[in-house]
């Protein structure tokens, strides 16, 4: 069955409709929980690997390497044209784009506290060669790479990986923040992720990490404990435009800050995601890419469902602390 | 400490930073998750429902009741006034307003699907009755009403309970359908919600049930597996209109609802929720109050929170067929 875009006419929102996924392991929850089988599929020799795109460090490309697969159960079909149906109230795009598999190191049981550095600028560039990559097909609007840590936050295998999802559509959170970066833009002349680093510099309170080249916050209006935000402390709105030493800063960011999160949290469940500018507007003085990190430690519950605002039982003044001291 | 209703610059986004619900026995999933011990504070003769207001079926006020009382661990504080602190980029209100517990019925160990049609009248008119309340409150700007069932929906107890948020802001998935609405009333003079449901009819295939004054459905861009909605069939776009004959109905189709999900899904997880339109403007001819009922079966994950995009993988006419077969 081909995956399908709809848009919900009372609010605009758009799903994926992609019945093929259902034969993944652990679509509902009271099915077979994510394993840790022997037959890894993303261990050395398994069949899957076999088929992988590999992209490897350029130091050290015997262990430092990282595999691209497809995803198994794609929500977004390679082949066919993002063509829009409308029938009364209902619009429906053909689900098509690009959904992939990173993995990121061929070592099973490690994960980001304990990837080298050399594995981390391995992983990091390897996505940055898959936002190049798909540059080049016009169908795509937005890509984004994202990760499922833990069985908690929908990863369905052990083995680290990363996820990469090619959209025919730019997805409503990043328009959001297109919006109103642009609206802050057109008044100030300033991006506003400039701006919150300096605020965030100035004020101190809500720091994790900051080094020549990134920063890291709880932000202020966090919407879960432990909420992240790695920003580049340059300005530059997408993830291509990364130099090598600052992607060298980067996986040392990461390395330490997932140090201090398993430190404190003990290898909690978390989502991580990256935003950049779309595709076909990859430098946007308005825009900063960013890495946002969301541990699920609290369940999302009918309050959250039914008005969009969060309920945090934590500081993010009191997370930053406490993950500095770590 | 008082809670503090915070937007995030960049986006636009409420949360709200609430540390006393820290105190809650099971805001972190590694807690002892919701139980179900013997000292049920919502079991007759509990301390707490000493101080219940208590709102009583007209026809068998003695059986069939609910009690309302304040949350123990409010999101929302009762005292104090809106008021809003800027620093830098930085927005900030107290969080004022209120945050009430219905206790449902009297029985422990009942739900929606075995209430008995008074029982669930008793309930919805007590959530009206708390609706009008509310309208005499100026520094709320907007109630909701909504259901945690099951630990893996952010119940903390099993005893059947509602809980009621009166918030100083429009929350931003309510102000999202009313743009929308407004948006799609001022070119066709109709309301979409109205338009929604003669679609629904006649295309038949994602009806879960109708009667007089109300229908079911699977939402055409439905974001989870089952995922419903109640709409009245007449055009109101507050729950306070509700004549009594119609609130009779609504009990029966809630109850008959829930006996099939609890047949197909065997008592899952789910979240409730109720949207009307905001205190200040009860009446509106392009919007329609309606109940949305989210099973929690599958996980939201990185794909979900970068993007805003749910792939959802059961279509809507598939999971309204499963459930009329039942």
């Amino acid at each position: 069955m081909v995956a399908e875009l709809r848009k919900d006419p009372t609010t605009r929102r758009w799903s994926i409709i992609a019945t093929d996924r259902r034969k993944r392991p652990m679509d509902f929850k009271n099915s077979p929980k994510g394993s840790d089988d022997a037959a890894c599929p993303f261990d050395e020799g398994s069949d899957d690997l076999k088929k992988a795109t590999v992209y490897r460090h350029w130091d050290n490309p015997k262990e430092w390497y990282v595999s691209l697969l497809p995803n198994k159960y794609p929500a977004l079909d390679y082949e066919g044209l993002p063509k829009m149906t409308t029938r009364g109230l209902y619009t429906s795009i053909q689900s098509v784009g690009g959904h992939e598999v990173f993995v990121d190191t061929p070592r099973h049981d490690a994960d980001l506290s304990d990837m080298s550095l050399g594995e981390l600028e391995a992983l990091l560039d390897a996505y940055k060669e898959r936002y190049k990559f798909w540059t080049k097909d016009e169908r795509i609007k937005y890509v984004i790479i994202f990760k499922n840590h833990g069985v908690d936050a929908g990863a369905s295998l052990k083995h680290p990986h990363t996820q990469l999802a090619a959209t025919p559509v730019v997805p409503p959170r990043v328009l959001e923040e297109l919006e109103k970066g642009e609206r802050y833009f057109r008044v100030k002349r300033r991006c506003i992720y400039c701006d919150l680093i300096e605020n965030e510099i100035s004020d101190g309170k809500r720091i994790v990490d900051i080094t020549d080249d990134f920063i890291v916050i709880c932000p202020f209006a966090s919407r879960f404990p432990y909420e992240l935000m790695i920003l580049p402390r340059r300005h530059y709105s997408n993830f291509i435009d990364m130099t090598r030493p600052e992607l060298s800063d980067l996986a040392k960011v990461i390395k330490g800050l997932f140090m201090q999160v398993n430190n404190v949290l003990k290898d909690p469940p978390y989502n991580l995601l990256i935003h950049v500018a779309p595709q076909y507007a990859p430098n946007l003085r308005f825009y900063h890419w960013h890495i946002e990190v969301i541990p699920r430690l609290t369940e999302v519950a009918g309050f959250e469902w039914g008005t969009g605002i969060y309920i945090n039982p934590m500081s993010p003044e009191e997370a930053a602390e406490t993950l500095r001291s770590k």
